[in-house]
C-alpha cells in the first residue's frame, strides 16, 4: 500500500475513500493525549468494516489465559487493552436519511492527520437525493485538558434544503475483537441525561475500573449559535440527544460536540459524573476555537524541542514526524502508572502495556525530547512493580528477594503465556536495569539510586544471581534455557547477551551500593534493611560469577558467539534465501526456524550497541559483518539497531538501507498489518537511528558527543534535542554540522571528534 | 485411595458406594470390545457428578485447534475421542420415584469387574418407603458379536408391593467434557421406535461418521417372559419405551435390554439402521444367557494365551490381570484403522487414538499375547497413513517422500498443537520404524517388509536424511533441535536416543532394501519406482550419515550423554529432592523443569534397552547407574525400561522397585486422575517388565530367550506367551523355571544361558 497516503511533510492525508483501507486509516489517523486515545473511526454511522477503538491510559480487562497445553508457571490473564464505550458517535440524518459513508453516494472525500497541530479532519461531499452537501469534521484529543475531547462537524448544503438531524450519543454496548472467550468487559452502571447533555458511567469487569463519559452539543447554523431543543434518548448502555434542525441551499450548519472522557484512575468513582459535568461545562465556556489554540500551541512547544528536519526527501520527513507525533501522543510522561504499549492507543492486539521495548527503545527517546521527569516517571512505573517482580519470581521458584519483571504487563503482574518467552526471556530483566543506567547517564540525576533506583537493581541482580548455575565440568557459570533478543531460537544456553547484560548488571549493582553507601549512607542503611541484603555473602557471590561466568566465543572468526553450539547450525546467509520463503515467519514451521542460523532480531548486536564503549571499531566490525548477514528483521525493533552499528562502523550505506526498513512501516504497511494498530515502540528505534545513529550521539562520562554524517539521498537533516536543560539544534548537511544552543548555559561538547565549547545562544560548526 | 478396592485376583470389587469416587470407578470399571466401550455409568438415572462415557472405536470429532499464540505448522484440527449416544439408559421406576443411587437409600452396594468372564455386576439393596429391594445389574459388550451390548437388570422384591416402571432408551443429547470450544459434536439424523424396540441414527458434525444404535428389551417376572407392553416415546435425539409392571413381595422380576452399536467404520449408513436391526434381532432370539456364554468363551480363549499367574501377591495378580484385561478389551487388532488410545475406551482426554506408545510399549504385549496378525495390523495402520506422513513433513518444510509421522492422530493427520513436542518429538518416527524390525524379529515374517515395511522405512529413511545436518566445524552430522523421550528437556541438539533411532533406521533400511532387493525383486523394482528412491544418491548419504553421526558421550564417565551440554546442568539426584517438591512437573515452573537435570522417562536408557545386544553388561551398568537416580518418572511409560534394564543387571530389587510404580497405577489411582480414565499405554509397559524383566525374555536371531528370576516376595510367576504357532507356558520359582510347551511344535530355546530343546507336548526345566 505503499503511495495510498500522500507525501507530506506535517501531514499525513488520504484523498478518496477505498473502505477496504478503512480500518488500516483508522490506526493511521489514531489520535491520542497521553491519557485516552481513539481510533479514526467515524463520528457517523459508519456499515462497512471497522475496528472500533477507544481507548483509556491503564485501564484494561484481566482476560482469562488462553492457552493449548497449561504449563506450571503460567498466569491465570492477560491484562487486556479495553475498548471503551463510544463518546465521539454522533448520526447525522439528512433528509431523513441515515449518513453512512459506506453506502451513500460520496465524493471527493479526504482525510488529514495533521501533526504539526494534533488534529483530524475529514472533508468530503455526499449526494442526498442529487443534492449536494459538503461536510468538513475535525476532531481533537485535548493536549492541555487531558480529559476533554472535541469534534467540530460542519455541513454546508450546496443545494439541498430540508431536514437535518444530529444525534451525538455515548454508547456503552463495545466489544474488544482480540478478547479471548468472547467475554464482555464493561457493565453498566448508570446513564443521565437532559436536554443538550447526557453521560454513560461504565465498570470493567473484575478489574474494577469506572470509567464516565458526558457530552454536551451546541448548533451553529450560519455562524450563529441556534438551540434547536433536543429529544432525550437513554436506555441502560446508551444515552443520545436527538437535534432536529433545517438547511436551505447555501446554508451552513456547525454542529459542535464536547465530551470528557474520565476513569478512575484519576477520580474516585464517587464523584466522577459531578468531576465529568464539571470538566465538560468549562471545556464548553471555553469553546471549540479556544480549546484548539490551546491544545494546538501544546503541540507546538512539544515540537520545539522534539522535531526533525529532513530536507530532500518528503517521505522520510513525513516518516519521521509521523513516529514522533505518535510517540508524543501515546506517553506525555505525567503519569508514573502508565507506560507505552505495543499499539499505544491506535489497536488493541497484544494487550498488555508494557514490554522491554519501553526500556530498550523509548526510553532514548523521551530522554532527548522531554524534560528528565518524563523517563523518570518509565523508571518509576518498574519501581512500583519491584514487589510484584518478586512474587513473579517466587511464583517461578526464585527466593529472597529476587526480581523476575514480567515479559508483559499492565500493573507488574506478567499476562504472556508461552514459556520460551514468559519463563525464558529473561533478558528484559537486564533491560530494566540498563535503563536506570542510562537515564543517569543521560540526565546526571544519580540521586536516582538512593531514591528508587538501587532497590530495583538489588531486585534483579538476586534474580541473576539464583537463575545463573554452576557447570562442574566447564568450571564456568552458565546461564541455561534462555531466549534472548533473537526469539528464533529458544531454549538455549548461555545466550550471550542475556549473559552479558547479567553481568553487567552484576557489576553496576555493585557500583550502585559502593555510590548509595557512600553519598547516601541513611537511605543505603534502610534499602539494604528493607531489603534483608546479605551484604557479604551476595556481593561476594555477585563477584564470584563475574570472575567465572561463560561467554561463548569463537577463536577463529573473533566474534561473541550467539549462544553455545550456534557454530553447529548450517552457516546459510539470509541473501541467499529464496524471497518466496520470505518472511520465514510466516513460511517456515517453527522448528525449522529454529534450527535455522537465522536470526529474528539484533541480539549479540544489541549487546555491542548498548556496551559499544567496551569493544574496539574491529570487533565491532567483525561481529557486524558475521551476523548483519544472517538477520532477518523480522522484528520491527532489529534494523534500528543494525543501523546505529552501521553508522558507527562507517557502513553509512547499510545504515541507510537499514534506517528505511523502520521509518515508514506502519504509513506503507510493509507487513500488511496495520489494519491491528501501529508499532508504536518500534517508532523509538526508528527516531534512535537518526539521532544515534546518523547523528552520531552518544553520552560517555557526563559529555555529549556527535560524530555525524548525512545520508546521501538527503540535503539537510536537522534535529532538536533536550539535554541536562540545554536544547540543542543540530543541523548536519553535506559539508558540515552545527550546533545551536539557544538556552542560557553553556555547554562543552565533543563535536567529530573534538571538544568544542558551546556557548548559550552561540553555536558551534564542524566539517564533515 | 489405595485400599478403596478390594484385592481379588480375578476380579475389581468395590463394596458400599462413594458418590465422590464414582467419576473414578466409572473409569476402572469401564467394558469394551475392540470395536466399542463402555465407562461404568449406571444404566438407571444418576444426578450425582458422573463423566458419561460411550465410545466407537475409530469415530472421532475433529475439534478446533485451542492455542495461545500460534505458530506456523500447527494443525487446524485436534481428532477428540467422541463421547456417542448413550444406549445403556434404563430409567427405573419403583412406585412412582425415580431410582437415583445418589438419593435413594442405599444399602450394601457392590459392584464388581469380573476380569475372567468380561461382566460388570452391580448388586446393592434400595430401600423405598421402607421397603425393601434387591436390585442385581450385569452388562456386557459382546467379544463375539463386537456391535452387541446387553444388560440384565434384575430386581427382587423383599417386601415391597406395588408399580414398577422401566424406561430404557437411546439418548443422542450427549457432550465431551473435554471440547476446546463447547461444540456440539453431533447432529441427529433420524430417530424410530415401535413398541419394543427403537433405535437412533446420528452423525458426527464435520467428520460425518454416523451411528445407529437400536435397543430391544425383554421382562421376566419370576423367571417367566411377560408381555408388558410398552408406550413409544421419540423425540429427534431420544427414543425410548416405557414398560410398566407391577410386583409383589417375593417376586423377582428381571428386564433385559439388548442393544446393536454401529457405526460407518463398518456399516455403510444407507443401511445402517436395517443392519442393526438385524444384528439386534439375531442377538435376542440367542438370549441374554447364551450371549454371555460365547462372549465369556471368548474371553477364557484370550487368557488362555496371555495369562500371567503371581504366586503370593494378590495385589500383583489382581494389577497384571487388571492391565491384560484393558489392554485385551481396548484393542482387538481385527482392524487395521483402529489403534490404542492413551485412554482406550475409559475416558476422552487427550483425544487420538495413536501415539509412538503403540509401537514402543504395545507392540511388545500383543506380539506375545495374540497371533502375529494383531500386530500386523498396528504396523499396516501407519503404512496406510504413509501418505499423510509424508504431506505432514511437507507441511514443515520436508520433501521428496520424507515421512514424518504425527505425534498424535486418529487418521494420519497431526493433531497435537505444541511445537517443542508436535515438530521436535520426532524419535517417534523411530519408534515407528523400530516396530517393523521388532515384529519380523518376533513373528519372524520378513515378507512383511516386501509388502509394507520397506515403503514406510524408506519415507522415515528419508525424513531423517533430510532432518540431519552437517556441522562443519565439528566435521559431523548433527541432529538439532529436538524433543527426546524425556519430554523435560526441549530443543536441544544431539539427543543421544534420537541420533540413536535415527542412525539405526538409516542402517535398518539399507539392510532391508538388500533383503527385498534379493528375495522379492519385483516388488523391489516396484517400491522404489513409487517411490522415486534415488539410489545411488539417496544411500550414499545415508552411509555418510552413519559413519559420521555425532553421538554425545562423556569419556571419562563412559555414559552416554542425554544431549550436547547435558553436564552443563546442575548434577542434583532426585532422591535429594524435598518430597514437597514432587511431582516436579506439579510443583516447578516449566523453564525450572528444563533446567535441571531430572528426567521425566526413560531416554538414554529406552535406547540402550531397544538396543541391548550392542552393549556390554558394564556398559548398560554405567549408564543406569548415571541415569536411574536422575530420573523422576513422571511419565507412567518410565519405569517399565527402568525395571527391564535393571532386571538385565541383575538389581533385582531395583527391578522390583519399578515395576511397583506402574503394576497398580490406576488401581491405586497414585496421580489421582484416574476418573478422567486409565492409563492404557502405561499397561503394555507393565506387562513388559514382566514378561522382558522378570522373565528375562529375549528374541535374538530368531532365537527366542529366558533369563529369569522371581521378586523375593513372591512365591511363583507363570505366564502364557504365543510364539511362531508355539504356545509356552513359563513357571518361575524361587528355585526353578520350567517352560511348558503343551503345542504340536518343537521349539529350541536359550533357557538361562543354555540351549534347551523343548518338545511338543513336553517341557524343559532349569534351575535358577
Amino acid at each position: 500500500m505503499k503511495g495510498y497516503y500522500k507525501e507530506d511533510p506535517w501531514s499525513i492525508i488520504e484523498e478518496g475513500f477505498d473502505p477496504g483501507m478503512q480500518e488500516a486509516s483508522e490506526s493511521i489517523f489514531s489520535l491520542g493525549n497521553g491519557r485516552m486515545g481513539q481510533r479514526a473511526n467515524f463520528e457517523e454511522q459508519y456499515s462497512g468494516e471497522s475496528l472500533q477503538g477507544t481507548y483509556l491510559a491503564g485501564v484494561y480487562y484481566p482476560d482469562k489465559t488462553r492457552v493449548g497445553w497449561w504449563k506450571n508457571g503460567y498466569p491465570e490473564y492477560f491484562a487486556k487493552v479495553l475498548n471503551a464505550p463510544n463518546w465521539i458517535g454522533i448520526d447525522v440524518e439528512i433528509d431523513g436519511k441515515m449518513l453512512d459513508l459506506h453506502t451513500c453516494e460520496l465524493k471527493e472525500f479526504r482525510r488529514e492527520l495533521n501533526m504539526r497541530q494534533g488534529y483530524l479532519e475529514r472533508s468530503f461531499t455526499v449526494v442526498v437525493n442529487e443534492k449536494i452537501l459538503n461536510i468538513s469534521v475535525r476532531r481533537f484529543l485535548s493536549m492541555k485538558r487531558d480529559e476533554i475531547g472535541a469534534i467540530r462537524y460542519g455541513i454546508k448544503s450546496w443545494d439541498y434544503t430540508g431536514p437535518l438531524a444530529f444525534t451525538p450519543y455515548i454508547d456503552g454496548n463495545v466489544v474488544n475483537r482480540d478478547s479471548n472467550y468472547d467475554e464482555q468487559f464493561w457493565e453498566m452502571e448508570k446513564t443521565g441525561a437532559t436536554e443538550g447533555s447526557g453521560y454513560l458511567v461504565a465498570k470493567t469487569r473484575k478489574s474494577g475500573f469506572v470509567t464516565c463519559m458526558t457530552m454536551g452539543h451546541e448548533l451553529h447554523l450560519n455562524q450563529k449559535n441556534v438551540d434547536a431543543g433536543a429529544k432525550v434518548i437513554e436506555k441502560p448502555d446508551y444515552v443520545a440527544n436527538r437535534i432536529e434542525s433545517r438547511v436551505k441551499s447555501g446554508d451552513e450548519i456547525v454542529f459542535y460536540k464536547y465530551a470528557s472522557v474520565l476513569s478512575s484512575m484519576n477520580q474516585h468513582p464517587s464523584v466522577i459524573v459531578e468531576e465529568g459535568e464539571k470538566l465538560l461545562r468549562s471545556a464548553m465556556e471555553t469553546g471549540f476555537d479556544l480549546l484548539f489554540k490551546e491544545h494546538s500551541d501544546a503541540w507546538e512547544s512539544n515540537w520545539a524541542h522534539s522535531d526533525i528536519v529532513i530536507q530532500g526527501d518528503t517521505a522520510a520527513q513525513q516518516g519521521i514526524r509521523f513516529n514522533i507525533f505518535q510517540l508524543k501522543q501515546t506517553y506525555t510522561g505525567k503519569d508514573d502508572r502508565l507506560n507505552i504499549g505495543p499499539k499505544g492507543f491506535t489497536g488493541e492486539k497484544y494487550g498488555g502495556s508494557t514490554y522491554w521495548d519501553t526500556e530498550a527503545y523509548m526510553i532514548p527517546f523521551y530522554l532527548s525530547t522531554a524534560t528528565p521527569d518524563v523517563s523518570r516517571n518509565l523508571l518509576i512505573y518498574r519501581y512500583k512493580h519491584l514487589e510484584m517482580a518478586i512474587k513473579n519470581g517466587e511464583k517461578l521458584g526464585f527466593h529472597d528477594g529476587a526480581a523476575l519483571y514480567p515479559m508483559v504487563t499492565m500493573n507488574g503482574e506478567e499476562c504472556h503465556n508461552e514459556w520460551e518467552i514468559t519463563f525464558e526471556e529473561i533478558h528484559r530483566n537486564g533491560a530494566i536495569a540498563y535503563a536506570i543506567y542510562n537515564y543517569i547517564r543521560y540526565s546526571g540525576d544519580r540521586d536516582y539510586l538512593a531514591e528508587y533506583g538501587l532497590e530495583v537493581l538489588l531486585g534483579i541482580s538476586r534474580f541473576w544471581q539464583q537463575r545463573i548455575s554452576w557447570a562442574e565440568e566447564k568450571g564456568k557459570y552458565v546461564i541455561l534455557g534462555v531466549t534472548g533478543p533473537n526469539e528464533y531460537e529458544n531454549n538455549v544456553n548461555n545466550n550471550w547477551y542475556t549473559n552479558k547484560i547479567a553481568s553487567w548488571t552484576l557489576k553496576y549493582t555493585l557500583e550502585a551500593l559502593a555510590y548509595v553507601k557512600e553519598t547516601h549512607p541513611s537511605a543505603y542503611d534502610q534499602i539494604i534493611l528493607r531489603a534483608g541484603f546479605k551484604l557479604e555473602e551476595e556481593t561476594v557471590a555477585w563477584k564470584e560469577i563475574l570472575d567465572r561466568l561463560h561467554f561463548p566465543y569463537h577463536q577463529e572468526l573473533g566474534v561473541f558467539l550467539q549462544q553455545d553450539g550456534f557454530m553447529d547450525k548450517e552457516q546459510v546467509m539470509a541473501a541467499d534465501l529464496d524471497p518466496a520463503e520470505r518472511p520465514i515467519n510466516q513460511r517456515w514451521s517453527w522448528d525449522r526456524i529454529l534450527r535455522s542460523c537465522f536470526i529474528k532480531q539484533a541480539d549479540v548486536l544489541q549487546g555491542i550497541y548498548l556496551f559499544e564503549d567496551e569493544y574496539d571499531q574491529e570487533t565491532i566490525k567483525r561481529n557486524f559483518e558475521f551476523y548483519e548477514p544472517r538477520t532477518v528483521h523480522e522484528s520491527s525493533l532489529s534494523p534500528c539497531v543494525h543501523s546505529i552499528l552501521a553508522s558507527r562502523i562507517g557502513m553509512e550505506e547499510k545504515a541507510y538501507e537499514m534506517y528505511l526498513r523502520t521509518s515508514r512501516l506502519d504509513l506503507d504497511d510493509y507487513n500488511n498489518e496495520v489494519d491491528e494498530g501501529l508499532h508504536i515502540t518500534s517508532m523509538g528505534g526508528t527516531w534512535m537511528s537518526l539521532v544515534y545513529g546518523f547523528g552520531g550521539m552518544k553520552v560517555k562520562e557526563g559529555l555529549l558527543e556527535f560524530n555525524p554524517f548525512l545520508p546521501s539521498s538527503w540535503k539537510a537533516l536537522s534535529f532538536t534535542i533536550l539535554y541536562r536543560g540545554s536544547i540543542l539544534k543540530v543541523n548536519i548537511n553535506k559539508k558540515q554540522v552545527s550546533i545551536e544552543n539557544p538556552g542560557s548555559e553553556d555547554l562543552d561538547l565533543l563535536l567529530c571528534g573534538s571538544m568544542a565549547h558551546l556557548r548559550a545562544g552561540g553555536s558551534v560548526v564542524a566539517d564533515l
